[in-house]
Protein backbone atom coordinates (compact mmCIF):
# COMPACT_ATOMS: atom_id res chain seq x y z
CA UNK A 1 0.00 0.00 0.00
CA UNK A 2 2.85 2.60 0.66
CA UNK A 3 4.79 1.76 -2.02
CA UNK A 4 1.20 2.14 -4.16
CA UNK A 5 0.96 5.62 -2.48
CA UNK A 6 4.68 6.40 -3.33
CA UNK A 7 4.10 5.68 -6.53
CA UNK A 8 1.20 8.10 -7.35
CA UNK A 9 2.53 10.76 -5.73
CA UNK A 10 5.80 10.57 -7.71
CA UNK A 11 3.75 10.42 -10.98
CA UNK A 12 1.84 12.90 -10.21
CA UNK A 13 4.73 15.53 -9.48
CA UNK A 14 5.27 18.20 -12.13
CA UNK A 15 7.66 17.12 -14.57
CA UNK A 16 10.94 18.93 -14.66
CA UNK A 17 11.01 21.49 -17.42
CA UNK A 18 13.10 19.54 -20.17
CA UNK A 19 10.66 17.14 -19.66
CA UNK A 20 7.61 19.59 -19.46
CA UNK A 21 9.31 20.93 -22.56
CA UNK A 22 9.68 17.74 -24.49
CA UNK A 23 5.98 16.84 -24.30
CA UNK A 24 4.79 20.04 -25.15
CA UNK A 25 7.26 19.50 -28.31
CA UNK A 26 5.88 16.15 -28.98
CA UNK A 27 2.54 17.65 -30.15
CA UNK A 28 4.25 18.64 -33.38
CA UNK A 29 3.85 15.02 -34.62
CA UNK A 30 -0.01 16.38 -34.98
CA UNK A 31 0.80 20.30 -36.41
CA UNK A 32 -1.25 20.43 -39.59
CA UNK A 33 1.63 20.64 -42.01
CA UNK A 34 1.44 16.48 -41.82
CA UNK A 35 -2.23 17.08 -43.16
CA UNK A 36 -2.90 15.48 -46.23
CA UNK A 37 -4.43 18.61 -47.39
CA UNK A 38 -1.08 20.74 -46.69
CA UNK A 39 1.30 17.94 -47.71
CA UNK A 40 -0.37 18.50 -51.18
CA UNK A 41 -0.22 22.35 -50.75
CA UNK A 42 3.84 22.09 -50.33
CA UNK A 43 4.02 19.45 -53.23
CA UNK A 44 2.25 21.73 -55.37
CA UNK A 45 -0.65 19.70 -56.20
CA UNK A 46 -2.82 21.81 -55.40
CA UNK A 47 -5.82 23.47 -57.65
CA UNK A 48 -6.01 27.17 -58.15
CA UNK A 49 -10.04 26.70 -56.58
CA UNK A 50 -8.52 24.70 -53.61
CA UNK A 51 -5.82 27.04 -53.06
CA UNK A 52 -8.58 29.97 -53.02
CA UNK A 53 -10.87 27.80 -50.63
CA UNK A 54 -7.85 27.59 -48.48
CA UNK A 55 -7.25 31.28 -48.08
CA UNK A 56 -11.42 32.55 -47.82
CA UNK A 57 -11.38 29.58 -44.57
CA UNK A 58 -7.87 30.32 -43.00
CA UNK A 59 -9.01 34.53 -43.40
CA UNK A 60 -11.70 33.60 -40.83
CA UNK A 61 -8.66 31.70 -38.58
CA UNK A 62 -6.54 34.87 -38.90
CA UNK A 63 -9.66 37.31 -38.23
CA UNK A 64 -10.41 35.94 -35.07
CA UNK A 65 -6.73 35.78 -34.05
CA UNK A 66 -7.31 39.14 -32.21
CA UNK A 67 -10.72 38.10 -30.15
CA UNK A 68 -8.33 35.15 -28.85
CA UNK A 69 -5.35 37.61 -27.84
CA UNK A 70 -7.91 40.27 -26.28
CA UNK A 71 -9.65 37.39 -24.27
CA UNK A 72 -5.89 36.11 -22.85
CA UNK A 73 -5.71 40.05 -21.91
CA UNK A 74 -8.87 40.48 -20.13
CA UNK A 75 -8.15 37.07 -18.16
CA UNK A 76 -4.73 37.65 -17.11
CA UNK A 77 -4.79 39.72 -13.74
CA UNK A 78 -0.08 40.10 -14.46
CA UNK A 79 0.40 43.67 -16.33
CA UNK A 80 3.66 42.11 -16.96
CA UNK A 81 2.68 39.56 -19.13
CA UNK A 82 0.16 42.04 -20.50
CA UNK A 83 2.33 44.50 -21.64
CA UNK A 84 3.87 41.83 -23.99
CA UNK A 85 0.90 39.82 -25.08
CA UNK A 86 -0.75 43.22 -26.47
CA UNK A 87 1.99 43.07 -28.77
CA UNK A 88 0.24 40.34 -30.62
CA UNK A 89 -3.20 42.19 -30.83
CA UNK A 90 -0.75 45.48 -32.14
CA UNK A 91 1.09 43.08 -34.74
CA UNK A 92 -2.09 41.48 -36.24
CA UNK A 93 -4.55 44.36 -36.30
CA UNK A 94 -1.83 46.74 -36.92
CA UNK A 95 -2.16 50.30 -36.15
CA UNK A 96 -3.74 52.13 -39.11
CA UNK A 97 -5.23 51.32 -42.49
CA UNK A 98 -3.09 48.88 -44.56
CA UNK A 99 -1.04 47.26 -41.84
CA UNK A 100 -0.92 44.58 -39.97
CA UNK A 101 -0.75 40.48 -40.07
CA UNK A 102 -5.07 40.97 -41.48
CA UNK A 103 -4.29 43.17 -43.81
CA UNK A 104 -0.96 40.81 -45.16
CA UNK A 105 -3.55 38.08 -45.11
CA UNK A 106 -5.89 40.15 -47.21
CA UNK A 107 -3.23 40.69 -49.60
CA UNK A 108 -2.96 36.62 -49.81
CA UNK A 109 -6.04 36.27 -50.53
CA UNK A 110 -6.11 38.84 -53.79
CA UNK A 111 -2.64 36.90 -54.92
CA UNK A 112 -4.67 34.11 -54.64
CA UNK A 113 -7.62 35.66 -56.78
CA UNK A 114 -10.11 36.38 -54.19
CA UNK A 115 -10.67 39.60 -53.66
CA UNK A 116 -10.63 40.76 -49.93
CA UNK A 117 -14.29 42.31 -50.22
CA UNK A 118 -15.16 38.39 -50.60
CA UNK A 119 -12.87 37.32 -47.99
CA UNK A 120 -14.40 39.75 -45.61
CA UNK A 121 -17.95 38.92 -46.45
CA UNK A 122 -16.94 35.24 -45.33
CA UNK A 123 -19.38 33.78 -47.60
CA UNK A 124 -17.07 31.24 -48.19
CA UNK A 125 -16.46 30.47 -44.78
CA UNK A 126 -17.34 26.58 -43.97
CA UNK A 127 -19.86 26.10 -41.22
CA UNK A 128 -17.10 23.52 -39.93
CA UNK A 129 -13.97 25.80 -40.17
CA UNK A 130 -16.19 28.61 -38.15
CA UNK A 131 -16.73 26.08 -35.49
CA UNK A 132 -14.06 25.36 -35.11
CA UNK A 133 -12.58 29.17 -34.91
CA UNK A 134 -15.36 29.79 -32.77
CA UNK A 135 -14.47 27.03 -30.24
CA UNK A 136 -10.51 28.33 -30.03
CA UNK A 137 -11.53 31.92 -29.24
CA UNK A 138 -14.14 30.34 -26.78
CA UNK A 139 -11.50 28.09 -25.39
CA UNK A 140 -9.76 31.49 -24.47
CA UNK A 141 -12.53 33.60 -23.22
CA UNK A 142 -13.29 30.61 -20.85
CA UNK A 143 -10.04 28.85 -19.73
CA UNK A 144 -7.54 30.45 -17.45
CA UNK A 145 -5.17 32.30 -19.44
CA UNK A 146 -1.93 30.38 -19.19
CA UNK A 147 -3.56 27.22 -20.86
CA UNK A 148 -4.46 29.87 -23.45
CA UNK A 149 -1.18 30.74 -23.74
CA UNK A 150 -0.12 27.35 -23.75
CA UNK A 151 -2.68 26.59 -27.09
CA UNK A 152 -0.30 29.36 -28.65
CA UNK A 153 2.58 27.42 -28.92
CA UNK A 154 1.66 26.01 -31.93
CA UNK A 155 4.27 28.60 -32.86
CA UNK A 156 6.98 26.66 -32.06
CA UNK A 157 5.81 24.14 -35.00
CA UNK A 158 4.51 26.89 -37.03
CA UNK A 159 8.47 28.67 -38.39
CA UNK A 160 9.25 25.45 -40.43
CA UNK A 161 6.30 24.61 -41.54
CA UNK A 162 6.13 28.32 -43.20
CA UNK A 163 9.38 28.25 -44.47
CA UNK A 164 8.43 24.98 -46.53
CA UNK A 165 5.58 26.45 -47.56
CA UNK A 166 6.62 29.41 -48.56
CA UNK A 167 9.36 27.94 -50.85
CA UNK A 168 6.41 25.56 -52.06
CA UNK A 169 4.34 28.72 -53.08
CA UNK A 170 7.18 30.36 -54.81
CA UNK A 171 7.98 27.78 -56.61
CA UNK A 172 5.24 25.70 -57.70
CA UNK A 173 2.53 28.15 -57.86
CA UNK A 174 3.79 30.72 -60.32
CA UNK A 175 0.68 32.23 -60.97
CA UNK A 176 0.64 33.67 -57.34
CA UNK A 177 2.54 37.24 -56.52
CA UNK A 178 5.16 36.53 -54.66
CA UNK A 179 4.33 40.24 -52.58
CA UNK A 180 1.57 38.50 -51.65
CA UNK A 181 2.95 36.00 -49.50
CA UNK A 182 4.50 38.60 -46.69
CA UNK A 183 2.74 37.45 -43.96
CA UNK A 184 4.66 34.18 -44.28
CA UNK A 185 7.87 35.98 -44.45
CA UNK A 186 6.55 38.44 -41.19
CA UNK A 187 5.27 34.97 -39.39
CA UNK A 188 8.94 33.86 -40.04
CA UNK A 189 10.22 36.50 -37.66
CA UNK A 190 7.34 36.86 -35.02
CA UNK A 191 6.52 33.66 -34.39
CA UNK A 192 9.78 32.32 -32.76
CA UNK A 193 9.66 35.33 -30.58
CA UNK A 194 6.21 34.87 -29.71
CA UNK A 195 6.56 31.32 -29.30
CA UNK A 196 9.62 31.31 -26.61
CA UNK A 197 7.75 34.39 -24.73
CA UNK A 198 4.94 31.71 -24.56
CA UNK A 199 7.06 28.78 -23.49
CA UNK A 200 8.87 30.55 -21.14
CA UNK A 201 5.73 31.58 -19.34
CA UNK A 202 3.97 28.02 -19.58
CA UNK A 203 7.17 26.44 -18.01
CA UNK A 204 7.13 29.13 -15.16
CA UNK A 205 3.60 28.91 -14.39
CA UNK A 206 2.70 25.44 -14.74
CA UNK A 207 4.50 24.12 -11.83
CA UNK A 208 2.19 20.93 -10.67
CA UNK A 209 1.57 18.17 -12.98
CA UNK A 210 -2.19 18.93 -13.17
CA UNK A 211 -1.16 22.58 -14.73
CA UNK A 212 1.70 20.92 -16.73
CA UNK A 213 -1.54 18.25 -17.97
CA UNK A 214 -3.58 21.27 -18.77
CA UNK A 215 -1.07 23.17 -20.92
CA UNK A 216 -0.15 19.67 -22.98
CA UNK A 217 -4.04 19.61 -23.34
CA UNK A 218 -4.33 22.92 -24.43
CA UNK A 219 -2.08 22.56 -27.03
CA UNK A 220 -3.13 19.46 -28.29
CA UNK A 221 -7.09 21.50 -28.05
CA UNK A 222 -5.77 23.37 -30.53
CA UNK A 223 -3.67 21.10 -33.15
CA UNK A 224 -7.00 19.53 -33.24
CA UNK A 225 -8.88 22.80 -34.16
CA UNK A 226 -6.06 23.59 -36.65
CA UNK A 227 -6.78 19.82 -38.11
CA UNK A 228 -10.28 19.94 -38.19
CA UNK A 229 -9.37 23.41 -40.39
CA UNK A 230 -8.06 21.48 -43.03
CA UNK A 231 -10.38 18.56 -43.16
CA UNK A 232 -13.60 21.00 -43.72
CA UNK A 233 -11.54 22.89 -46.34
CA UNK A 234 -10.22 19.87 -48.21
CA UNK A 235 -14.00 18.12 -47.82
CA UNK A 236 -15.20 21.37 -49.23
CA UNK A 237 -18.91 22.44 -49.19
CA UNK A 238 -20.92 19.31 -49.64
CA UNK A 239 -24.15 20.44 -49.15
CA UNK A 240 -26.89 20.94 -51.84
CA UNK A 241 -27.58 24.72 -52.46
CA UNK A 242 -30.83 25.17 -50.82
CA UNK A 243 -33.95 27.01 -52.39
CA UNK A 244 -34.48 30.34 -51.21
CA UNK A 245 -30.77 31.74 -50.88
CA UNK B 1 -56.83 50.06 -32.10
CA UNK B 2 -55.02 51.79 -34.59
CA UNK B 3 -54.22 54.79 -32.82
CA UNK B 4 -52.56 53.29 -29.71
CA UNK B 5 -50.31 51.04 -32.76
CA UNK B 6 -49.43 54.20 -34.09
CA UNK B 7 -48.66 55.29 -30.81
CA UNK B 8 -46.46 52.51 -29.79
CA UNK B 9 -44.30 52.66 -33.01
CA UNK B 10 -43.97 56.11 -32.55
CA UNK B 11 -42.53 55.54 -29.08
CA UNK B 12 -40.36 52.94 -30.05
CA UNK B 13 -38.77 54.31 -32.80
CA UNK B 14 -35.25 55.43 -31.98
CA UNK B 15 -34.50 59.10 -30.64
CA UNK B 16 -32.41 61.41 -32.48
CA UNK B 17 -28.86 61.94 -31.55
CA UNK B 18 -29.11 65.00 -29.67
CA UNK B 19 -31.87 63.72 -27.94
CA UNK B 20 -30.23 60.04 -26.90
CA UNK B 21 -26.99 62.22 -25.78
CA UNK B 22 -29.09 63.89 -23.67
CA UNK B 23 -30.40 60.97 -21.72
CA UNK B 24 -26.78 59.46 -21.81
CA UNK B 25 -26.24 62.94 -20.29
CA UNK B 26 -28.72 63.16 -17.50
CA UNK B 27 -26.78 59.96 -16.47
CA UNK B 28 -24.40 62.13 -14.45
CA UNK B 29 -26.95 63.59 -11.77
CA UNK B 30 -26.24 59.88 -10.93
CA UNK B 31 -22.54 60.45 -10.68
CA UNK B 32 -20.05 59.34 -8.03
CA UNK B 33 -18.71 63.04 -7.63
CA UNK B 34 -21.88 63.54 -5.75
CA UNK B 35 -21.59 60.84 -3.42
CA UNK B 36 -21.69 62.22 0.38
CA UNK B 37 -17.73 60.79 0.67
CA UNK B 38 -16.86 62.42 -2.53
CA UNK B 39 -18.68 65.68 -1.34
CA UNK B 40 -16.36 65.15 2.07
CA UNK B 41 -13.28 64.60 -0.11
CA UNK B 42 -13.42 67.66 -2.08
CA UNK B 43 -14.64 70.18 1.00
CA UNK B 44 -11.52 69.27 2.84
CA UNK B 45 -13.34 66.93 5.53
CA UNK B 46 -11.93 63.48 5.07
CA UNK B 47 -9.48 62.37 7.38
CA UNK B 48 -5.92 61.03 6.54
CA UNK B 49 -7.21 57.28 7.21
CA UNK B 50 -10.35 58.12 5.06
CA UNK B 51 -8.22 59.06 2.23
CA UNK B 52 -5.87 56.32 2.53
CA UNK B 53 -9.25 53.78 2.70
CA UNK B 54 -10.33 55.17 -0.38
CA UNK B 55 -7.06 54.90 -2.03
CA UNK B 56 -6.29 51.60 -1.55
CA UNK B 57 -10.24 50.38 -2.30
CA UNK B 58 -10.49 52.26 -5.53
CA UNK B 59 -6.53 50.48 -6.97
CA UNK B 60 -8.40 47.59 -6.96
CA UNK B 61 -10.74 48.84 -9.68
CA UNK B 62 -8.15 51.27 -11.29
CA UNK B 63 -6.15 47.49 -11.98
CA UNK B 64 -9.13 45.84 -13.16
CA UNK B 65 -10.18 48.48 -16.07
CA UNK B 66 -7.38 47.08 -18.50
CA UNK B 67 -9.63 43.82 -18.18
CA UNK B 68 -12.55 45.56 -18.63
CA UNK B 69 -10.61 47.43 -21.96
CA UNK B 70 -9.59 43.41 -23.15
CA UNK B 71 -12.74 42.21 -23.05
CA UNK B 72 -14.25 44.57 -25.04
CA UNK B 73 -11.69 44.51 -27.46
CA UNK B 74 -12.39 40.20 -27.22
CA UNK B 75 -15.70 40.75 -27.93
CA UNK B 76 -15.68 43.31 -30.93
CA UNK B 77 -15.21 41.77 -34.56
CA UNK B 78 -14.28 45.06 -36.01
CA UNK B 79 -10.75 46.03 -36.74
CA UNK B 80 -10.63 50.03 -36.75
CA UNK B 81 -12.73 49.97 -33.26
CA UNK B 82 -10.21 47.91 -31.65
CA UNK B 83 -7.37 49.76 -33.27
CA UNK B 84 -8.80 53.15 -31.41
CA UNK B 85 -9.45 50.87 -28.25
CA UNK B 86 -6.78 49.32 -27.55
CA UNK B 87 -4.77 52.76 -26.36
CA UNK B 88 -6.99 52.57 -23.62
CA UNK B 89 -5.50 49.36 -22.69
CA UNK B 90 -1.82 50.84 -23.44
CA UNK B 91 -2.57 53.79 -21.60
CA UNK B 92 -3.63 52.21 -18.21
CA UNK B 93 -0.85 49.53 -18.16
CA UNK B 94 2.18 51.57 -19.50
CA UNK B 95 4.56 49.86 -22.23
CA UNK B 96 7.19 49.50 -19.28
CA UNK B 97 7.90 49.71 -16.14
CA UNK B 98 7.10 52.73 -14.07
CA UNK B 99 5.05 53.56 -17.14
CA UNK B 100 1.14 53.72 -17.28
CA UNK B 101 -2.37 54.78 -15.07
CA UNK B 102 -1.64 52.01 -13.07
CA UNK B 103 1.75 52.86 -12.20
CA UNK B 104 0.51 56.57 -11.65
CA UNK B 105 -2.07 55.22 -9.33
CA UNK B 106 0.63 53.49 -7.06
CA UNK B 107 1.98 56.46 -6.79
CA UNK B 108 -0.71 58.06 -5.69
CA UNK B 109 -1.04 55.94 -3.07
CA UNK B 110 2.56 56.18 -1.87
CA UNK B 111 1.45 60.81 -1.60
CA UNK B 112 -1.24 59.31 0.39
CA UNK B 113 1.25 56.81 2.80
CA UNK B 114 -0.23 53.48 1.64
CA UNK B 115 2.50 51.83 0.32
CA UNK B 116 2.51 49.78 -3.27
CA UNK B 117 3.03 46.39 -1.67
CA UNK B 118 -0.05 47.63 0.46
CA UNK B 119 -1.99 48.58 -2.56
CA UNK B 120 -0.85 45.75 -5.18
CA UNK B 121 -1.63 42.76 -2.09
CA UNK B 122 -5.31 43.82 -2.03
CA UNK B 123 -5.50 43.63 1.63
CA UNK B 124 -7.68 46.78 2.53
CA UNK B 125 -9.83 45.75 -0.78
CA UNK B 126 -13.24 45.90 0.86
CA UNK B 127 -16.06 42.36 -0.10
CA UNK B 128 -18.41 45.24 -1.72
CA UNK B 129 -15.66 47.12 -3.46
CA UNK B 130 -14.41 43.50 -5.37
CA UNK B 131 -17.99 42.55 -5.79
CA UNK B 132 -18.84 45.88 -7.61
CA UNK B 133 -15.68 46.18 -9.18
CA UNK B 134 -15.58 42.56 -10.43
CA UNK B 135 -19.09 42.86 -11.89
CA UNK B 136 -18.01 45.42 -13.87
CA UNK B 137 -15.83 43.49 -15.57
CA UNK B 138 -18.01 40.25 -15.90
CA UNK B 139 -20.23 43.08 -18.12
CA UNK B 140 -17.68 43.63 -20.09
CA UNK B 141 -16.94 40.31 -20.67
CA UNK B 142 -20.46 39.11 -21.00
CA UNK B 143 -22.67 41.80 -23.03
CA UNK B 144 -21.93 42.90 -26.56
CA UNK B 145 -19.28 45.37 -26.76
CA UNK B 146 -20.97 48.49 -27.73
CA UNK B 147 -23.21 48.05 -24.23
CA UNK B 148 -19.33 47.43 -22.43
CA UNK B 149 -18.35 50.94 -24.75
CA UNK B 150 -21.34 52.79 -23.72
CA UNK B 151 -20.74 51.59 -20.03
CA UNK B 152 -17.14 53.73 -20.09
CA UNK B 153 -19.08 56.89 -20.74
CA UNK B 154 -18.67 57.66 -17.48
CA UNK B 155 -15.67 59.76 -18.74
CA UNK B 156 -18.14 62.38 -20.07
CA UNK B 157 -18.81 63.45 -16.33
CA UNK B 158 -15.19 62.87 -15.49
CA UNK B 159 -13.04 65.69 -16.43
CA UNK B 160 -15.36 68.06 -14.43
CA UNK B 161 -15.22 65.97 -11.18
CA UNK B 162 -11.17 65.48 -11.74
CA UNK B 163 -10.88 69.14 -11.90
CA UNK B 164 -12.52 69.65 -9.07
CA UNK B 165 -10.90 66.83 -6.62
CA UNK B 166 -7.37 67.79 -8.05
CA UNK B 167 -7.83 71.05 -6.71
CA UNK B 168 -9.83 69.78 -3.04
CA UNK B 169 -6.59 67.66 -2.87
CA UNK B 170 -4.08 70.45 -3.08
CA UNK B 171 -5.56 72.91 -1.37
CA UNK B 172 -6.90 70.74 1.50
CA UNK B 173 -4.60 67.82 2.33
CA UNK B 174 -1.05 69.94 2.61
CA UNK B 175 0.55 66.59 3.45
CA UNK B 176 0.29 64.97 0.00
CA UNK B 177 3.17 65.17 -2.13
CA UNK B 178 1.31 67.18 -5.01
CA UNK B 179 3.18 64.80 -7.72
CA UNK B 180 1.70 61.73 -6.36
CA UNK B 181 -1.66 63.68 -8.03
CA UNK B 182 -0.03 62.78 -11.73
CA UNK B 183 -3.08 60.64 -12.65
CA UNK B 184 -5.79 62.76 -12.43
CA UNK B 185 -3.44 65.23 -14.62
CA UNK B 186 -3.09 62.76 -17.32
CA UNK B 187 -6.65 61.51 -17.09
CA UNK B 188 -8.06 65.41 -17.58
CA UNK B 189 -5.89 65.13 -21.21
CA UNK B 190 -7.11 61.86 -22.00
CA UNK B 191 -10.67 61.50 -20.44
CA UNK B 192 -11.91 63.89 -23.27
CA UNK B 193 -10.98 62.08 -25.79
CA UNK B 194 -11.73 58.64 -25.14
CA UNK B 195 -15.36 59.74 -23.98
CA UNK B 196 -15.87 61.52 -27.14
CA UNK B 197 -14.33 58.51 -29.12
CA UNK B 198 -17.03 55.87 -26.72
CA UNK B 199 -19.78 58.96 -27.34
CA UNK B 200 -19.34 58.73 -31.26
CA UNK B 201 -19.37 54.94 -31.26
CA UNK B 202 -22.15 54.36 -29.15
CA UNK B 203 -24.85 56.91 -30.80
CA UNK B 204 -23.31 55.41 -34.70
CA UNK B 205 -24.19 52.03 -33.41
CA UNK B 206 -27.00 52.16 -31.48
CA UNK B 207 -29.98 52.67 -33.96
CA UNK B 208 -32.94 51.57 -32.20
CA UNK B 209 -35.00 52.31 -29.47
CA UNK B 210 -33.95 49.16 -27.65
CA UNK B 211 -30.06 49.54 -28.92
CA UNK B 212 -30.56 53.22 -27.56
CA UNK B 213 -32.14 51.72 -23.91
CA UNK B 214 -29.51 49.32 -23.45
CA UNK B 215 -27.02 51.67 -23.61
CA UNK B 216 -28.46 54.37 -21.23
CA UNK B 217 -28.90 50.89 -18.90
CA UNK B 218 -25.27 50.30 -19.22
CA UNK B 219 -24.62 54.33 -18.17
CA UNK B 220 -26.45 53.68 -15.10
CA UNK B 221 -24.98 50.35 -14.21
CA UNK B 222 -22.05 51.99 -14.52
CA UNK B 223 -22.74 54.84 -12.21
CA UNK B 224 -24.41 52.69 -9.56
CA UNK B 225 -21.30 50.88 -9.92
CA UNK B 226 -19.22 53.28 -8.85
CA UNK B 227 -21.42 55.00 -6.22
CA UNK B 228 -21.88 51.79 -4.47
CA UNK B 229 -17.92 51.30 -4.04
CA UNK B 230 -18.17 54.66 -2.46
CA UNK B 231 -21.08 53.37 -0.19
CA UNK B 232 -18.33 50.67 0.98
CA UNK B 233 -15.64 52.72 1.42
CA UNK B 234 -17.50 55.53 3.27
CA UNK B 235 -18.84 52.82 5.52
CA UNK B 236 -15.63 51.17 5.75
CA UNK B 237 -14.72 47.40 7.74
CA UNK B 238 -17.36 47.31 10.36
CA UNK B 239 -17.27 43.12 10.67
CA UNK B 240 -15.31 42.15 13.61
CA UNK B 241 -11.96 40.29 13.14
CA UNK B 242 -12.60 37.16 13.18
CA UNK B 243 -10.06 34.27 14.74
CA UNK B 244 -7.69 32.55 12.51
CA UNK B 245 -6.70 35.06 10.64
Amino acid sequence: MTESVTQTRVERDPAPPDEFIARLRAQGTRYHNLHPFHRRMDAGELAREELQRWVANRFYYQKCIPLKDAAILANCPEIEVRREWIHRIIDHDGTAEETGGIESWLRLGEALGVSRAELQAERRVLPAVRYAVDAYVSFARQRPWIEAVASSLTELFGPSAIRVRLEALERHYEWIDPAGLEYFRTRLVKAPRDAQHALDLVVERCLTREAQDAAVAALRFKTEMLWAQLDAIERGDTQPPGEGG
